[in-house]
């Protein structure tokens, strides 16, 4: 494989990393609104239960190349990020 | 807002989560080709400066609502997976 077909596959992860970044960025927005939500309800932002099931229903989509294990470390990370969105709502919303 | 939207938003969330999957599926799908085509010229797998230009673009494109220190926290957890998987088939290589 040439060096042109490396700067082809460099290319497609280029667009990959920001498709990527504006899906880790619409979630991250979508679980602010969510946050919100409970917030007006009284109900406590993080749920263990909901979280279990979202990643159930992530690995049952796992066809790889990630093991189970790789994809859940990566949620996992990606849920703390969200949460602590929510959580800088919430102190914003207590200095008002 | 009602339980219905609260519902409505979790779906959302449900569905962004399988497109997250299979975009970091894909983009280690992409890494492990790179890695194929690096392993027959004989190129190091690990290159610190792609990493960093890969990150700079990505950040260029960053219009939040995660702070550019969150996108390099997640966007290095996801190139250290997707290294792993470089390295898993280096040693299947070697084991052949």
């Amino acid at each position: 494989m040439s060096n042109q077909q490396l700067d082809q596959l460099r290319n497609d992860l280029d667009e990959v990393n920001v498709e990527l970044l504006n899906l880790i960025s619409k979630r991250g927005d979508l679980v602010k609104q969510i946050g919100q939500v409970k917030e007006q309800q009284g109900m406590n932002r993080f749920d263990p239960v909901r979280e279990r099931a979202m990643l159930d229903r992530i690995l049952e989509n796992n066809e790889g190349p990630f093991e189970n294990s790789t994809v859940v470390q990566l949620f996992k990370e990606i849920f703390k990020a969200s949460l602590e969105l929510q959580e800088d709502d919430h102190r914003k919303a207590l200095l008002v």
